[in-house]
């Protein structure tokens, strides 16, 4: 579908109507490609249906909101975790799924370009999730296509889906998000997740605490937009000074082949895995997040913690893309 | 399912019943292997219901007919486009899929025979597409089977339902067959498409025209065999003589490894391309056809023309496969 | 789910109540990880529950018992058959399947634990299917599952799904257990499979016979448990001696990668093929297995007397999973 509409634009002015009526369904026959496209009413509205989502799971475990509906699932990168997360919020809304996995897509072997492949699928599809190790894919694709595109990741690009997710967690678990004080920890130059979320965080009024190695900070072009925006940001090389007033710790990985000198991975590493001792400066009252997989950035013995948020965190990730399936295909 | 049983033996003389009564279902249990199986008769039957296959697409989506019938997909070469419309074809009736792909079968690693593979996987489906490399496989594999066996492409050999749909493309965008100047161009010697095609056309009135590089000639074979069944051909090196009276163009790959010459390669490449400018000199009244995927063959400015029909034929192919699944399962 | 409940504290002391009525659901909630958590009392429940998918099967096709539900189908290795047959069984009763082939799982790439992916997994699916080449994974997978968990097979470890369609298969094709002489033959030292199966025939009273090379001989630790329990056991190096007493023939591979004298292998080979001629020498009424794929150990030649129950064994799998998927979630 054509992107970039703004907004209040897109938008049908009208009460949410009761799901299954699509004059109450204002992302019918959207995209999402990017965190950039949404407003604070747009989340508001994705977070109200995701809640209904994830009401209606608990109550019945599925039902036939997108009975008849096909999702391509088309992964040329493998992520289980996101392909079966999306493949298990089709079928919980009585939607199929056809799975396309890389080391299948015989075409792109033959030399066929996405916009061919994206074409092709669609005569079989409602609507296409696609992961793509390129930038710009997601968006080139739904240049092409007339069905509805999910960006499911573009290689450093956006994983907007995941972004969205993190804040539906923050959501559910503090019932707010202004006021609260973000730090996020980690690597912070390549991390796609913890750059969509700190632009989605900057629509509302947050505090953001950045903690890196010195060589994994924080890219500079996105802490100066966000200073535009007024966004509260501060660095830090430790965690310690940030940990007591933190209300959400978002942990990711340090990747090892990031670094040139082997020793400087061992340092960074071990300065920044989280353990039960390490939370005994936290609040009572907070939460720590996890992309995943992790790799030893948090210990297993922390998993028992009720503040442990990350296995919860995928849970809501399940709503949050019902939520997004059922709106782009004009059922909510 | 036992195979080669002449087509009007084969067929209950009854008419068309509703959706859903076997009486009426003169493919019930059935193979599809080869276009050879069909006469006339049968492809009016076929694309009858295919018609009625799309409109209920159009109205409705998807539709229960095949529900709790199973569908193997077994693919011991990867073909996402088949597999995928197959898979969508399969759901859109109802009905679920178990997708195998090669890299996963693994008792074909362990040396298991192709007819104790099927006779295994016949207990856990209803009916079973292959696609193999060799010749003959899908034959094979009937022989063994009690379900029946569709054919998506046994190596050199045959890929019926391609033809089928192709076939179903002509009658839906030019609403006839006979009377029409079918123009097959590129690599006529190793298309299994096009010979399949070809063959299946023989059934009709028309004239044939086969535009390629010397090298990658129709087979005298198959000249042959049509021209005992008294099937106008004519063979041509340039486009350019045949376009204006052509009412289906039909495009192929010509793949750079059939060359032992590079510079062969180059000049037969860019002889075959076909770009706006080439389809100047063509009617206005035709259509220009791919199998799919494409590389180059068919420039993508050409794909706003309305004569370019290679992605509507992709939607073609879903509803005839829709069609053969019903048919064979004794649903239509 | 925590496992290792003794199997008449875990029983719920009901009568068999309809279907999807949880109170007479037994199994509800457990895991099955193997065979020695069952007793005969528990058999007898499983095979009287997958007799009646069989019926219905045979009736409807499919039927909705677990519509709503998901099926994450987790394989680290790859097994067509057996993943085909849970895909299948979870689909003809109405449920979805989340196929997670080893190649595909990313994450395991990346070096994530066990733990973390099925409590990833089971946000998405209602019960997990696990095959992992390492003995005791779906053990430690069931620890941190709060969902239920099936063994696939776990390496050398067991697959009690298939012991028990194996023992289900003699009680559906010779209609009693108590009184058989059953003889294995083949690999009986690294076989999972006998290994389970003789394990579960020993709630029974029979005979086992074992038939096998020197080198490939039943563990002495098993036939020492089995002697404690007072099962009479014999062992063989030819299968003559025993054939004319046999009710339950099963037959194994014998992998050329076990022997380190090629002309030991073939030797071995040879002396433990089933042919049209061998089975003169058997009883009318008996049975002839293989769990399959079979390389050479059986003629194709015997596919056609009634005495080969192979290809049924696979068709008894599926009920048998069947049951299994809907007892442990609380529907039968």
């Amino acid at each position: 579908m054509s992107t970039f509409i703004p907004p209040n634009e897109r938008r049908v002015q009208s009460p949410h109507l009761p799901f299954g009526d699509q004059r109450g369904a204002p992302f019918y026959g959207n995209d999402i490609l990017s965190v950039l496209q949404f407003n604070r009413e747009d989340l508001d509205y994705i977070f109200e249906v995701a809640k209904e989502m994830r009401a209606m799971v608990e109550r019945v475990g599925t039902f036939d909101l997108l009975k008849g509906k096909i999702l391509a699932n088309l992964f040329y990168e493998p992520s289980t975790r996101t392909s079966s997360s999306f493949f298990s919020a089709m079928e919980r809304l009585g939607g199929s799924v056809i799975p396309i996995n890389e080391v299948h897509y015989s075409s792109v072997a033959k030399g066929e370009s996405l916009p061919d492949t994206i074409r092709s699928l669609e005569c079989y599809a409602d609507v296409i999730v696609i992961r793509h190790p390129e930038v710009g894919s997601a968006k080139l694709a739904s240049e092409y296509a007339q069905k509805p595109v999910i960006n499911a990741g573009d290689g450093p690009g956006e994983h907007p889906t995941q972004a969205l997710l993190d804040l539906f967690t923050i959501m559910e678990e503090l019932e707010r998000v202004d006021g609260l004080t973000v730090t996020m920890l980690g690597d912070l130059k390549h991390g796609r997740t913890v750059h969509s979320l700190a632009r989605l965080l900057s629509l509302f009024v947050v505090r953001l605490n950045y903690v890196s190695p010195e060589i994994l900070r924080m890219p500079s072009e996105l802490i100066e937009d966000l200073s535009v925006q007024g966004v509260s940001q501060k660095e830090f090389r430790e965690l310690d000074e940030v940990l007591p007033e933190t209300d959400v710790l978002y942990v990711t990985r340090v990747q090892k082949e990031r670094f040139e000198d082997p020793k400087e991975y061992e340092k960074a590493k071990g300065a920044y895995v989280i353990t039960p001792q390490t939370m005994q400066k936290a609040k009572d009252e907070m939460i720590v997040m996890h992309p995943l997989p992790r790799v030893g950035e948090i210990s297993m013995e922390l998993d028992q913690d009720p503040r442990a948020a990350y296995f919860r965190q995928m849970e809501y990730g399940l709503y949050l893309r019902m939520a997004l399936l059922a709106m782009v295909l004009g059922k909510a």
